[in-house]
């Protein structure tokens, strides 16, 4: 939207740098459902915006407030408004990411949300991840070079000092529009190298890529894929217990963000 | 966006009786492949942007201009900034929709393209469908309501005079993020009762369904999807010759809306 047409590479590094050195104000948590995302609401008393920054008619959410340097902006897709039920997966996701970054301009976009894991690579459930990079299980596109685009994968913005302050995790996390896996989910999956599997990581770091913004991801295991249990049945049964360790992790990043730059994370 | 909140119920269904019998003046096109937009840029002699209506950093590029009584926008998700393909699938063709309609507030979107088409269904190469609805088949999500949700289905803007007057063929649309079909997907296919299979339209269909644009579908067929050859060979061996037939349909579906009310269509 820059009425001034093209800055050099070189202007735009330094804004880059600049940016990394000043302190994170504003941030753009989102969340795919409304389970996880009531406990963080809740916590840092949040409040659900009376004039939407987003079109009418669009069933998105923004809850924000204030908490010590931090503008905190919660985003949500919302319901579906014929069928009731969270507007899940990567086209909502990326939509109202989208959106949100071009009304609020965040510093910072936190990724947070249930995802399966897998206990081959060591995941077990309420464990709670960074994820280190995302890709597309889902997206098969066997010409070259579309194929990579398939795969879409994109990396997390670095942050060892919060990983090792919060004894996080670390996996990479695939992303698939379906809350099952079929054998060809699986050998992207493998390919992928994931430890965990959700329904918008990949999207929503698409658009954090496309606009520039750092994004980071804090992904709460609510079910084993290659467990004994039908994940459907499993993802129900552990939703609620599992977003409330997914609202202490997410409060520790926000304690932890605060104050500081994106290079000191 | 609108400041004044709500609307009455009945105060919008009369804003929808009046749009219908208004003529249609501003048309969106949304293409997701260069190989088939060029054709209808040439034709309607379309120029770039110079000041794109797309934040900064974004592939997008939108082509417009002037053809008898109607303001032809044509979009188009652009290449990938680092792999330099074509920005295909479900992400990229949501978020371009989106941000045209914002920008351009178009009263009608034509999506078109190529598609896979199933001669069990009685498609062939070359065919040119005008889809009647439009469903996933990649989002399986085997939890109560959150499974139609994950097919989406979606109507088509009704347009009983433009299917006979051009004699196009009608049949249901299915979209998927791979250009291949897992037996998963297959499955979804079949029950979505589709003749022809892409990888954009459902998302197309969502977002102008979201902000209320009536929406059509073209779709030329490069592959039949159920035949002998791999889908990747028959699409890249058909692109050219296809595009064509595609330019040609859509020049006539322009021709035809020319001067009519979408009650007209």
């Amino acid at each position: 939207m820059s009425p001034h047409g093209d800055k050099s590479d070189a202007a735009e590094e330094a804004l880059v740098a600049e940016t990394e050195k000043r302190p994170i104000s504003t941030i753009l948590i989102v969340i795919a459902m409304q389970t996880e995302a009531l406990p963080v609401v809740n916590k840092f008393n949040l409040t659900e915006d009376p004039d939407s920054v987003f079109p009418k008619g669009v069933p998105w959410v923004r809850y924000h407030g204030f908490y010590k340097d931090l503008h905190i902006n919660l985003v949500w897709p919302g319901k579906d408004s014929s069928l009731g039920v969270d507007c899940v997966g990567t086209v909502s996701a990326s939509l109202v990411t989208y959106a949100a970054i071009q009304a609020l301009q965040p510093d910072l976009i936190i990724n947070a949300g249930t995802a399966g894991g897998f206990k081959a690579k060591g995941a077990g459930i309420g464990d709670v991840y960074l994820a280190c990079d995302v890709a597309y299980h889902d997206r098969r596109i066997p010409i070259p070079v579309f194929d990579l685009y398939g795969v879409g994968l994109r990396q997390a913005c670095v942050s060892p000092n919060l990983q090792k302050e919060l004894n996080l995790k670390i996996g990479k996390l695939s992303t698939g529009n379906s809350l099952d896996m079929s054998p060809q989910d699986e050998a992207s999956i493998v390919a992928n190298d994931a430890t965990i599997k959700d329904m918008e990581g990949a999207a929503v770091a698409y658009v954090a890529d496309l606009l520039k913004v750092p994004i980071i991801f804090v992904k709460a295991v609510t079910d084993v894929v290659d467990g004994e249990k039908p994940t459907a049945e499993e993802f129900l049964q552990n939703l609620s217990a599992v977003t409330a360790a997914l609202e202490e992790k997410v409060t520790q990043v926000i304690e932890f963000i605060n104050g500081k730059c994106l290079s000191d994370l």
